[in-house]
């Protein structure tokens, strides 16, 4: 069987999770790893070529986009363009519609697919928001996070000025209220209270209560685990009362990654144009055939 | 905006609550109930027509049918050959693959779509088995039923000569162990030992500790609350023990109903041939436009 020839775009946190991620997968194969400064190849990347622009690996057919969100549609647009499928954690979630609009023009105008938004919030986390929407119409969903360091706040406050290192903790409240305890390195002469006000209304936190601590070593707060508890009481026809939760204790890059390649394997088995998870057959983040995961699953 | 018209096929405790989803369902118009006695009409029907072949209402979509598991293949088969969708929630685990593939040769022959298996289980526990199983590839998913009452094994119960009323109690003993608990009132001068007989080895009950009890009232037993406990420990890429879990408390054929409903919509949105929930995308289950899904769930 022909494997698909993966990039993985940008060699962070979740690069690293993705390498893993492949390795293990039965059906692909690394073309190579891009990265702004392809002169710096970490040891465990052995003879993996390691290049500035995807257009140096031959033969991509899709590429995991590993960078901040806010760069992803920028990074997807432009390999799009060049023929080759892609997929992506992108996590601010009042920017998907405009993403995915224009990202889709780009995909169809380019007879390719690429998935948006495939990590776990969203992601995973919206499959189960729709299934659970389709089993009880009316009624309410809460989705809360953590305890658990939030990757995509965390970037966020490592790029306000001044931010030598940072952790933003996301902490439950209930009915998905959530309160970001952020933990700050800082820059030798940074003016801290310029800091904490740039990060609360950075629009990452604007809209929930954020509390900034200074601290001397954000390295020894820092666990990559992360949880989600997701309810839903609602009613099936005309029954009250139907009562759905969805917990999970992860390794938060870990989960990311998997779902990532599950997307990039997703991606060779759709039509062209821009994708969420909700809008794919779960079965596609699967290897192998259809009929056996059937027999398996179903 | 068309509606959708939709047949109901037998009009039992399923087609009951289907009504009841269908009712609430902004995008479905009902053509009538398919009844093997078309003369027996519950007041609550109203004025819905009642037939008793499905030729006999004009201009259907889809049939939703509301029959045992074991009738499904033959009235899928038949229907399907009118040009006609069909759904149903056809619970027999080991005999899917079969009917799957038998149902799929007739649906793609004919132009038109059959989804399989569309209840809780199998069906929408199906898709979370899948989406966790690319969550965590490696691992081990355990399915934990009830305690609650099981449709499928009361009517294989009922089915048994000698058999007057029926329940079959599911109770979870941990790690996807179950035992039946079944409750029987006899026909006169049925012989006990002979019906606990043949329900202990009916392929519903024959791998499972069953204890079978004789009662005066089974009505007094009844209750169609269900439960499901649903657990995933596995390994994302190279990373151990990522933990999921899905619970829900539902009343058992009002979930029925309502996700029959959704996989009737979903039946309209595929391309011919047969297909299980794991192999449609979630946001087909839900009415309206689904960069609309994508917007308010992602």
């Amino acid at each position: 069987m022909k494997k698909i020839r993966v990039a993985v775009v940008g060699y962070g946190n979740i690069g690293h999770y993705v390498l893993d991620a492949l390795r293990e997968a039965p059906d692909f194969e690394l073309a190579g790893v891009v990265r702004r400064d392809p002169s710096r190849v970490p040891a465990e990347l052995g003879n993996i070529p390691v290049v500035a622009d995807i257009a140096a690996l031959s033969g991509v057919d899709v590429a995991i986009l590993c960078t901040p969100s806010r760069k992803v549609e920028e990074y997807a647009s432009r390999i799009l363009a060049q023929g080759i499928n892609t997929v992506d954690s992108f996590d601010i979630h009042t920017d998907i519609p405009g993403v995915y609009e224009r990202l889709g023009k780009i995909a169809e105008a380019h007879g390719k697919v690429s998935v948006l938004s495939a990590g776990w919030d969203p992601g995973s986390d919206s499959v189960v928001r729709a299934l659970l929407e389709a089993c009880a119409p009316k009624g309410i969903t809460y989705t809360n996070f953590g305890p658990g360091m939030s990757m995509g706040h965390t970037v966020a406050v490592k790029a306000v000025p001044g931010v030598k290192a940072a952790l933003s903790m996301t902490i439950p409240v209930g009915t998905g209220i959530h309160r970001r305890m952020v933990y700050v390195e800082l820059e030798e002469g940074a003016d801290f209270a310029a800091v904490a006000d740039a990060i609360k209304t950075d629009p990452y936190f604007a809209h929930d209560e954020t509390h900034v601590r200074q601290v001397e070593s954000v390295d020894a707060l820092k666990d990559m685990g992360h949880g989600v508890n997701l309810t839903r009481k609602g009613v099936s026809g005309r029954t009250q009362n139907q009562l759905f939760e969805f917990n999970m204790r992860i390794n938060n890059p870990a989960l990311t990654a998997q779902i990532l390649v599950g997307a990039a394997r997703a991606a060779m088995r759709q039509r062209p144009g821009c994708y969420t998870l909700i809008e794919i057959p779960v079965v596609d983040l699967l290897p192998g055939e259809r009929k056996e995961w059937v027999r398996r699953l179903v």
